[in-house]
């Protein structure tokens, strides 16, 4: 049964022979192994070509600043999966990459989109600051969350977001979405009653964006980030396990409260 | 209930408060953010340490030569899973990701094993090639797969393989897992009647081990590596669909040969 | 760190203690195991209670209608994955439930959705006909694809949507869902100009609902019908594997056209 | 590339024309749907015949017995991926059944693999119990956990063990993997030194084997259970939410004794 129209029948991204893996128009093992970085070759797969030093600086940063952040719910999901499954590492991965989902580290995306949003807006607006609070207004009119702002432990400022606008400045890199995304900061306590800063996951696609990384493709780089601090978490579960602790106290903080 | 003994309540990996993330003692914002590259941070994340730069070099190049090697299952699946389910990009990458498995990515990890297998006996051996024929003799006595030899595409060589001992030797870290992953390719022709030449899944263990990578955490970065590639698969699948033509050609390769 | 407000700190579906394990109220060794179906058993875990002999049959239908329907794309994700990754079998079945997304068997509860809609509209609408014409040109015109509409394969009829309704019929339960689900085929053609006729996943939430189940329950249904589906084809995998023939004739469909 | 000999090209599950879905043999519409339990359904898509009355019986009673414990390891990621990722419930029920693995819910088929190696033994033994105590000294010997007895809960005896043994004798399936089963509890104190009950993981292959359901697919039935219980809970999570306060609780369980 055929699903579709099915009218691409291509892929751009590798070929291989015998001898020969082409990866993105490039020999693997002549031009690619042991020349270029890994952020090198994320940025290659995901765009095509090589990043500019400026680009690959504000991609590591990225990477970096949102790859670990303690027992967050994703690394305990993650370390629980490994206790029950020992025998399957890649299990216990997946499992923690299906916690990066839209309320949590999939932020990054709906705040491009929000960002791009604004972006739009203010070319038939009188200033970034009026396209920023009309799109925020839509936002809250139908009760959606404005993606990239507030967080539950860093209240007054988000410290990884701080570093990621300096670092895009340092790159000279910063540009519009920069604004966009501080306009918005700008603009959300009088629209909400309260302050939101900009957290990690608003500055991400900022400063990604502004470096020219596609928009399609923000929701991989929490996930590729988080994909390393899991495989760090997986490693000390090995040999230093608590993931049976870890859903003991879970299972204690909850009551029964049905028929007995 | 409580499941296991429990003795570990504690992870060194990161703590934060409201104005500080610590990772691995470092201050993430501070000394991390913009300063040190995703491989870095890798390294750091696993080990505890940063690495120099003959250890960042030999990780990069093992990360850039797994990622990507075209249409293989893993990735497959993944183009199939978004097709079907495109709200969810990390369904997706998870599904690719449960297909790092003992057969294909996984051969790194149990490569590793099998490594450190020849150079314990080494110890008690006369040579270094009369342990690695003593322990692939128990292999295949077992039948268990050699892993890490052998590739149904690469038969006379794996040109990454080549390329990783190279980098290696030009970063000055290679050393007995090499040496140990070269005696077993001299010496399987003779034991298994065929030549299995060195693949990628058996050179990364080599060089890594060597450059003081933990064992344990192999299997990690043919998952991280191939994360990567999964995310440029993802987008290509937003914008040039493909997953439901494999699954069309799939189905149709297959008969029915059940009642009717 | 807390995440959100936490006001609910309790459950309602199992207790237990050294002697005793009570599910939604029952005991379970002493009620259920031996006293009631798996199907049954699903009905009172989703909605507390025990389901009546009609309700019964209506899930038992449904059920067994979803559960098989050849190598679909989550099939072949799954048995891929068992190829690539025979260690762990959870593994395979995950990734074929990650392929049960909006696109294809999450349609059901999409179906849900729109039945609901039209019911509502149909309180405040000259009939039955008209809000079923109103609901669906407001997803027509949003672009949105009406759920529960059309097959790739069985173009003039799905054959399980008319034996559902007929069972639906048969027990009794058949209401204004069903009714409601009728006048939306009826409408179609003349709104999108071809015929779609109601698919499975169109049936499924008609009698569901029409027989009590919870909207916000109906994506279950597909997923826990295709892990039985999954089960059996991960087992003939083991037996007769096909998981490498599979990608093979799906990579040998696709071109590369990136640079060389 | 072709991965591995590709002998097999076929499939004997399923399959389908325009008006017609044969599933094992059967017309999907006319024969099944409606006519048949879920629960025969999936009897017939694993072993390819219906099964009769005791072997119906039977594995409802372990679908029934397996499918719900509170608050377990699995349930607690899937309901913690829910709410990181609301849009996709595949993807919290994926990430649920990944923590079906060696330690927890898969040791219903390392147990159906022990007692088919008691049952084995006993041919070239002298007594049932003397093949039981020789496999399990060897399990023992080789630090084997042996899978199926002892609970961290139900430490005197596990009711849903006691009661799967009863419901086979009286639906008349028990037979030499039942008497196999408690040949290994007998000696189990003898050779431990502490009493290990059996639990249900032990029972469900008893019963099973017994009942003449396949030993290869006895990974699916915790599997398929629990996909039941991961519907139930996440319906609960959508309407009740406690995946924020599981991690939270968990999280201030574990101290942090890295580096600061």
């Amino acid at each position: 049964m055929k699903i579709g129209p099915q009218t691409h029948r291509a892929s751009a991204i590798s070929t291989s022979n015998e001898e020969t893996i082409v990866v993105r128009g490039r020999d693997l093992c002549a031009q690619l192994i042991g020349r270029i970085s890994f952020t090198d070759h994320v940025w290659l797969l995901v765009t095509g070509d090589l990043p500019n030093p400026a680009q690959r600086r504000v991609l590591d940063a990225t990477l970096v600043a949102i790859a670990e952040h303690g027992l967050v719910p994703s690394v305990q999901a993650s370390r629980m999966t490994l206790a029950a499954a020992p025998e399957a590492l890649q299990g216990a991965v997946a499992a923690g990459i299906l916690g990066c989902g839209s309320v949590i580290l999939g932020a990054a995306e709906s705040a491009g989109h929000l960002l791009q949003a604004v972006i739009t807006r203010a070319g038939v607006s009188p200033s970034l600051e009026i396209a920023a609070t009309d799109v925020v207004r839509e936002y809250t009119t139908a009760r959606r969350p404005v993606p990239g702002y507030g967080h539950p432990l860093h209240k007054s400022y988000d410290p990884r977001a701080r570093r990621l606008l300096e670092v895009s400045r340092e790159a000279g890199t910063d540009g519009k979405y920069a604004e966009a995304a501080s306009a918005i900061e700008h603009v959300l306590p009088g629209i909400t009653g309260k302050p939101l800063a900009m957290n990690v996951s608003g500055a991400i696609p900022a400063v990604l964006l502004d470096a020219g990384y596609p928009l399609l493709a923000l929701k991989g780089v929490p996930i590729l980030a988080r994909t390393a601090s899991l495989i760090a978490h997986l490693l000390e579960e090995q040999t230093r396990p608590i993931g049976f602790v870890l859903s003991h106290a879970g299972a204690s903080a909850i009551d029964y409260d049905g028929e007995r």
